[in-house]
């Protein structure tokens, strides 16, 4: 997967009310097509979204917008939006057979906070990971927050979204792989072997990993914690045992 | 230190003897609001005392004041104290030996996002670290936010802030300290003996660890990148090469 980028889809978004409601609805705008000229109430709310978002403005002609658009409803406004495309687990599993490694996935029981989950797909990008699985439900998604927090991550490393998290585990224990659980009282994590194909399972930010998910998983590691609270920052604890896993695997 | 809380502040201080008196109580006022124009006695106490300790002044109108007083009685002064009381390197060293363990110091080089800082004190404390060391300029203070991402951290390790982190680097060195800073082009952080008393220097979140920073550091620890992308977030970064530090002390 490394010289495979994942696609970039740009999608397009058409006429004024769904202009805006991408905008208030947080999406990211690349870049945003207006008919030159025209200056209605509307049109000036979009203006002021884009520039409040400082997104990039283009004035064009009827001519190009008819072009552009897929419906022919365009109304004088096209918005261009980037989102990122899911992978599926087939892609990953795949992207390790490439690179003639043993596979190494993460799988995020319902990371919730979007700077955590970019940041987690960016440590997974650097300890060579071949991919992220999250689940459907209740877990933050690919967000314009996730990419930027990602610092292009998502650019390389590909991330699948599944139904469901043990099913998805007892899928890919037939083709090899081993699960691991970040969670107390398991094993210090020096002390397990996690040098085979394994998949790494961070829980949620709050709740840990899911009772469902721990049960199929083959060992649970703890991080050794010598202070006065409770755990690490999600992010900040997959980043611990994913550089443990690297630290045995370069052995 | 580890069974001595360190105390949580009130953030708004209103009135002339409240304000005289944090400031004589040793409080550290982050930033002072004066209403614009007024010269009596107190307020002039209130100067003085404001320079004496290098804050931040700011004259300002009457709306202002109210808008901020939270009580309404704020007789033309309002001081904005830090959430947390810093500590002093010294209290950090003394809570190393309290314990009777090799001192193992955070030093972060301009940290600028409060969540960063927040996790990376969380990680401190629970990677058994005695303090964290910040400067005094540009890097981002010992906000609200920085307390809640800590997840209460904050209330256990100490966090000093020092004007110059090069010359604090130079002092501690006296006190038998080696320091490892985090960068590209080091040595593997496996291949580092990182068991004695050691302080560990974070940098920046963009420019990485500062030129005279680096050059007082004995070791340069590099985490092994496998990916695509640059780097990982500063607080996942100090998360894994703190454990490195852990592992290393635990054989």
């Amino acid at each position: 997967m490394s010289d495979k980028k994942m696609n970039t889809k740009e999608f397009i978004i058409e006429g004024r009310n769904a202009v805006i409601e991408a905008f208030r609805s947080g999406k990211t705008i690349d870049r945003l097509f207006i008919l030159d000229g025209c200056q209605d109430g509307p049109i000036m709310t979009i203006k002021r979204e884009a520039s409040k978002h400082n997104t990039l403005v283009k004035y064009v002609a009827k001519e190009r917008l008819d072009q552009m658009s897929e419906t022919g409803k365009h109304q004088g406004v096209i918005a261009q939006a980037a989102a990122y495309e899911y992978a599926e687990v087939e892609d990953i599993l795949q992207a390790a057979k490439d690179k003639n490694e043993p596979p190494f996935i993460f799988l995020l029981d319902n990371i919730e906070d979007p700077h955590n989950l970019g940041a987690i797909i960016r440590t997974a990008n650097l300890a060579g990971a071949h991919g992220v699985i999250i689940p459907k439900n209740r877990a933050v998604g690919l967000t314009a927050t996730v990419a930027r927090t990602s610092a292009g991550a998502l650019n390389y490393t590909p991330v699948a979204k599944v139904t469901n998290l043990a099913k998805t585990i007892e899928d890919l224990k037939k083709e090899g792989l081993w699960f691991v659980c970040a969670d107390m009282g398991g094993t210090t994590m020096y002390q397990l072997d996690l040098k085979g194909p394994i998949g790494l399972v961070i829980g949620n930010e709050g709740e840990g990993v899911g009772r469902l998910v721990k049960e199929k998983c083959d060992m649970i590691a703890s991080i050794p914690m010598k202070g006065d609270i409770d755990s690490l920052n999600a992010s900040v604890a997959a980043g611990v045992l994913a550089y443990e896993i690297v630290r045995q695997r370069l052995q």
